[in-house]
C-alpha cells in the first residue's frame, strides 16, 4: 500500500466534465490499492475572475481579504472533486488548507509553509479515504487564510508528500513530461524519462511550468515528483536527486540533458559606471523593493575602469523598471541607460557539464553558426545561458537541439 | 457608541457596484460612531450557480462536501465587502463562519448553530475594525464546515446580535419593511413602524421573508430586528417583543396588524379514516423522513365516526406527498384520497385577537360576502388561517384588509 500525492492543475479542471474525468482517474489509482491524497487548482480561469472581481471593488485590493477572496477557488474545486468521488462510490473527503493543516507566516499573496498540522489527514487516510487538499492556499497561526502565490498548487502537493513521507508526488496538467526543448520550437524535441531536480529548477522555464519553490522544496526533502498528463496514460518524467537515476552524473558526463527557452524577458543595460559607487547593491534593493524578479544579472568592468550591468525581468516589468533605473540614474553615476524587449533568452542545461568543458564553446560556435549575435552571456554549474533577438529564438533552440544530440 | 448588526442578502450584493455601495452605506453608519458587524448573504445567484454545478458533477450532491462548495459564495462576497470597505479607508476584515466562532451541529444542509465563539470578533471590534462575516455557514467541533439551511444568513445576523449584546440587528433587502398585506395583492398596504415576533413569524411567508428560525432566534434572546431597504433611505420596521412597542397588547386589542397570502400551497385530503387507527402519527412521520415540511393540518370526525385530515405542503412537494399517502393508503384504512394544487392560504394575524371574539366571524364574513368558498378554516392564538381558490387570492386579501382598515 503506497501513499501518492496527485496535484490536478485548473487545465485540467475546466469544466464539469473534466472533474468527472480526474474522479474516475482517482477511481482507478484507488482500486490499485494505493492511498491516495489529491491537491487541486482553481478550475480554469476562476483565479484570474476573482481578481478581476477585486479590482472592480477598489484600486489596489488589500491583500490580507483578496487571500480570503482567492482561496475560494480552490474550495469550489476540491469540493467538487470530493462530490464527484462521493457519487462513483469512492469515500472522499474535501479539506480547506487550514483543515488540512497547511500552516504559513502572513506574507499575504505570496506567503510561505511553515509547517503541515497533518493529524486531520492521517486520521482520513487511515479511515480508507482520499482527502482532497485545496491547493494555493494555508492559514496562519492566528487564523488568517493567506495564498501561496499564483500557480502554488504544486507548493501544497509537494509540502503534503514531504510532511506524509508519501511514495510519489505525481503533477498532472495538460503537458505529458519534461522536453528536452520546447516542441512547439523544436518538432523532434523528446520526452524526458527523468531529470535531476537541479537541472528540473533550470528547465522549469518551459514546458510543465511547474512553480520552482516546489521543485526546491522537493529537492529539500527528497520528493520523487512526476510529471504527466491528465488527458493521456503515457509515462511522464521523474523528478528526482542525481543519485537516484540511472544514468548519474558520471555516466551523463558529457550530455546536456535540454535546451530552455523563454520569450518573457526584457533587457535593460545600464552603462558606464564609474567604479567605488554602491551601484549594484543600491539599485538591485530598489528593484528589489517594488516588487520586481530579475533573472539574469550581468557585470562586466571595461578598460577605462567604468563597468556596464545588464539584467533581465519578465516584458511586464520594463517600464516599472526603467522608472526606477532613472530615479537612481545619478545617485550611481549611470552614463546611458537602454533598454530592449524584443530579446529571448537560451539556455543549455546538464548536471554533467560542470565537470567536462567545451559545452560554452560549443554553445556558442552552434549559435553564431546561424549568424545569431550572442547579447549577454551568464553561466551557473548545471547551465549556459545566451540572451539572442527574439526573432531568431526558434532557429537557435533547434541548431542546440542538433549539436548536442537531444532527438537522440 | 453602539454595537450594530447589519445582514445584507443577495439580492443588495448582485455586481461589484452593488458591493460599492453596501460599502458606502457602511462607511456612513461606522461615521456616526458606531461599531459594526456585518453578515452578508453570497451575491445574487451564486449559491444556485453552485448548486448547479455540484448537480453537474454527481447525481446526488455528497452532504458534507456540498456544504464546502456552498460555503464559497458568502467568503467571495464578504472578501470583496471588506475589499470595497479598506479600499475607502474603513479598517475592515473578513472573516469565515469559522474564523467568526460560529459553531453548529453536524446536520449539513441546515445545521443548527450550537454557540458563537466570539473571542476572534471582539478582538476586531475592540481594535475599530468593521468585521465582516460570511453569512449561511458554520463549522463543527470537528472543524468540518456546515450551512445553516437556504436563506439562513439571517440567522447568522441574529445570533451574532444576540451573542455580542447589539442594540440592533438590521436586516437589509430589496424590501423595505413588513406590511399589512403585499402590496403586489393591495395597493393601499401600508408599511409598519413595528410589529411582535409572534406576529412577524406568521407574516413572515411574504414581503421581507425573513426566515422563520431568525425570527425564532432574535425572540428567544429579545435582539431588536430592524427590517429595511438597501436601495432606500425609508425608515424600516422594528420587530421586537410585543410589551416594547408602544402599542402593547391591551391597546391593539381590537387590532388585526396584518393578512398574510401565500400561493405556494397544495392541498392533500385523506378521507374515510376509521377510528382507532394510529393515522396521524404513521402518516405524519413518514412525510417527515421524506423530508416533507407540512404546514396546515385539520382534522375533522364525522357524524359516522369516521374522519378526515387535510394538510398542506409546498406544491413542490405535492407528487411526493402523493405518493407516500398512498403507499400507506391501506395500512391507515383510508377510503379516499383528494388534492389540489389551486388553492391558497390566507391568514389574518394579530396579537390581540386572542383575547377578543368576533375575528374568525368578521373574516368569513368578508371572505364569503366575495362569494369565495372557504375550504379549510385553522387558528392559532394569533391568527386565522383560510385555504382557498388561489384565483379567488386578491380578492380575499382586498376585502379583509379593508374589513380590518388596515389602510388606516
Amino acid at each position: 500500500m503506497s501513499l501518492i500525492v496527485q496535484k490536478y492543475g485548473g487545465s485540467s479542471l475546466k469544466t464539469p466534465n473534466d472533474i468527472q474525468r480526474v474522479a474516475n482517474r482517482i477511481l482507478k489509482k484507488k482500486n490499485e490499492g494505493n492511498d491516495l491524497i489529491v491537491t487541486v487548482s482553481a478550475m480554469g480561469d476562476t483565479t484570474d475572475d476573482l481578481l478581476d472581481l477585486a479590482n472592480q471593488v477598489a484600486d489596489r485590493p488589500n491583500p490580507r481579504d483578496l487571500d480570503v477572496l482567492l482561496s475560494t477557488g480552490e474550495l469550489v474545486s476540491c469540493s467538487l472533486l470530493a462530490i464527484a468521488l462521493n457519487n462513483l462510490g469512492v469515500d472522499a473527503v474535501s479539506l480547506s488548507g487550514f483543515q488540512a493543516g497547511v500552516m504559513t507566516d502572513d506574507t499575504h499573496g505570496r506567503a510561505r509553509i511553515t509547517n503541515v498540522v497533518s493529524d486531520r489527514i492521517e486520521k482520513e487516510i487511515s479511515n480508507g479515504r482520499v482527502v482532497v487538499v485545496a491547493g494555493f492556499q494555508g492559514i496562519t497561526e492566528n487564523f488568517d487564510i493567506t495564498t501561496l502565490g499564483r500557480q502554488s498548487s504544486d507548493i501544497t502537493a509537494v509540502a503534503m508528500a514531504a510532511s506524509l513521507g508519501a511514495s510519489f508526488c505525481e503533477i498532472y496538467s495538460d503537458v505529458d513530461g519534461i522536453y528536452t526543448a520546447d516542441p512547439r520550437l523544436v518538432t523532434t524535441a523528446v520526452k524526458l524519462d527523468n531529470i535531476g531536480y537541479d537541472e528540473m529548477l533550470e528547465l522549469a522555464s518551459y514546458g510543465a511550468k511547474m512553480a520552482p519553490r516546489s521543485i526546491e522544496m522537493g529537492m529539500n526533502h527528497q520528493v520523487r515528483i512526476v510529471v504527466a498528463s491528465t488527458f493521456n496514460e503515457n509515462k511522464g518524467t521523474l523528478i528526482t536527486k542525481e543519485s537516484e537515476l540511472g544514468n548519474n552524473i558520471g555516466e551523463i558526463q558529457n550530455k546536456v540533458r535540454g535546451i530552455a527557452s523563454d520569450t518573457n524577458v526584457a533587457k535593460v543595460s545600464v552603462l558606464g559606471l564609474e567604479p567605488g559607487f554602491t551601484t549594484s547593491a543600491e539599485l538591485f534593493e530598489k528593484l528589489a523593493q517594488a516588487d520586481i524578479s530579475v533573472d539574469v544579472i550581468v557585470q562586466n568592468t571595461g578598460g577605462a575602469g567604468k563597468s556596464d550591468i545588464t539584467f533581465t525581468v519578465k516584458r511586464t516589468d520594463l517600464y516599472k523598471s526603467l522608472d526606477i533605473v532613472n530615479q537612481v540614474k545619478e545617485s550611481i553615476g549611470a552614463e546611458k541607460i537602454l533598454s530592449s524587449s524584443n530579446v529571448a533568452k537560451v539556455t543549455i542545461v546538464g548536471a554533467g557539464m560542470q565537470d567536462a568543458p567545451g559545452y560554452a564553446a560549443k554553445m556558442f560556435r552552434a549559435i553564431s553558426d546561424q549568424g545569431i549575435n550572442i547579447e549577454t552571456i551568464t553561466t551557473s554549474e548545471i547551465r549556459i545561458t545566451c540572451i539572442i533577438d527574439e526573432s531568431r529564438l526558434k532557429d537557435a533552440v533547434k541548431a542546440l537541439h542538433s549539436t548536442f544530440e537531444l532527438e537522440k
